[in-house]
């Protein structure tokens, strides 16, 4: 029995020594030094390889070395093959930090001043107390409700919205497509958080933003392929949307003619909102492990007709 | 009897009808139309113009409108006269905002980020947990405890440096000149919110970022006669600090070519950390009017021997 780890080898030889100090008993090895193939019980990466279950045909389990996992194609993966993501909270603590850091700088008017800076320009601009800025999040999982709880000292009005109902103490809750709208026409900042599935790609565009309050703005750290990139410009040129804050792209890295570059209203990170920490998500990791090893239900396993 | 307004006029219009409607046997004159100069009781004013008291020989109390003072030339104030700072909660929350936007955006490299977007360049950088950044504050007043326990969720790791000794819960407390090395030694990003007096002009220096580490960051949010501009731009230049977020400058505003304008690991904005908003600074306000009418005690009374 052994686990394969197919991912960034930099992280990789962090993964490798907590496994050797705290699992011994679990045999490391990283991709592409396989060993021999039939050992291989678990693969902890971040994108499978082609013919699985051919390479190795007594794996067990896939986790995926990240909170979503749109970056497989579940429909290519063995059907009777567990599939689980890794519910890092170095992952959770990173997107609440991002959250806060682009909920804060669009409240505060933030893109303007570094636009004013480049200009040389000294100009104060009009400030809205925070119980006055409406913020809510489109997904509700348990990213989504920590986020929510980081911005709640800072007296934002908050709402979030899902698929399904949910019930968060001082967050206004929609759920459903039918209270989509309702939602959107009462958020000065909208930020989405949600799994990429088929019934998510492309939500942000057009007829979104058609719903939100005029001069909105967008915190997209869920996956690019949520957002219609062209839709955004055409939002921003048009004053529908005043802002946005990107951490994805439909393609990663962007293009060096990208327009979002350098788009005065847009701030664009590298991807960087969280990232799978070994010293934080080993202890998940090896917890899942372990369950599986004692015929417990893992935490955090994919539903595959759901796709997250 | 009758309060003079010398401040702002856009907001005096907001602060006339509070008064109108909250506290209407308090008159309400706003600079230059001060009416009978001797019916002049209260001036609530950000600066306070010169012979004071041959001007409004019945003035009882000077109402700063700010939190801090020092564009009062309090040498030249009849010694008589109470001078009394403006406590306003508005101001806390927003200073709080500020803080957080400018500590998270550090943190997580976002100047980096700014250039590289700048550069159209796509490119992540290591992730440091937030228990592993240490974030220390200068001042240790109302307004940098809040700012205290703001970060605080977030895991930071706390520290705080004032003339006197305080004892804050999780917050590694520093005293005196004499273990002011041995705090600036352990800050990573390095937060100024002191008063800004004789003791403190030009205590950002040359001398006092030497005893950070290496790769500091720091963030002005006291005011711009805290730093000294050129040691600043120095240890940018060496390597010493790493970035700064500056609020505040010298002078104010900066002129077209000022170095910091474009300066990549400089984020500068034009004095907008926190305004004092008459909506939630009235209250304040006419509660120490009426605690002066009463013969109690003000809440924010300045120590003239202290400044602050």
């Amino acid at each position: 029995m052994a686990l394969l780890y197919k991912a960034d080898p930099v992280r990789g030889e962090r993964w490798r020594a907590l496994f050797a100090e705290q699992a011994p008993d679990i045999p490391w090895r990283a991709w592409p030094d396989i060993g021999d193939p039939r050992e291989i019980r678990y693969l902890a990466a971040w994108q499978a390889p082609d013919n699985l279950l051919e390479l190795l045909p007594n794996l067990q389990v896939l986790f995926a070395l990240s909170a979503g996992v749109d970056q497989l194609d579940l429909g290519r993966l063995p059907e009777a093959l567990p599939v689980v993501r890794l519910l890092d909270p170095g992952i959770t603590r990173g997107m609440c930090e991002y959250a806060s850091f682009a909920v804060l700088g669009l409240h505060r008017d933030m893109l303007r001043y570094r636009q004013q800076q480049a200009e040389r320009r000294w100009q104060a601009h009009p400030l809205l107390p925070a119980h006055q800025r409406r913020v809510g999040i489109m997904g509700l999982g348990l990213q989504a409700r920590q986020i929510l709880a980081t911005l709640q000292p800072y007296g934002f009005a908050l709402s979030g919205w899902a698929r399904s109902r949910h019930l968060i103490p001082d967050v206004d809750c929609f759920a459903g497509l039918e209270q989509l709208p309702a939602f959107l026409g009462q958020c000065d900042i909208l930020l989405c958080v949600l799994p990429l599935t088929e019934q998510t790609q492309g939500i942000l565009d057009r007829e979104l933003f058609r719903h939100l309050p005029r001069g909105a703005a967008l915190v997209n750290m869920g996956r690019g392929g949520h957002l219609v990139e062209q839709d955004l410009l055409d939002a921003l040129a048009s004053g529908q949307l005043s802002a946005a804050v990107l951490d994805v792209l439909q393609q990663e890295p962007a293009a060096p003619d990208h327009p979002f570059w350098q788009h005065p209203q847009i701030m664009l990170t590298p991807h960087i909102a969280a990232m799978t920490q070994p010293e934080s998500a080993f202890a998940v990791l090896l917890d899942n492990i372990r369950r599986h090893q004692r015929g417990e239900p893992m935490l955090g396993q994919i539903d595959r007709q759901q796709g997250y």
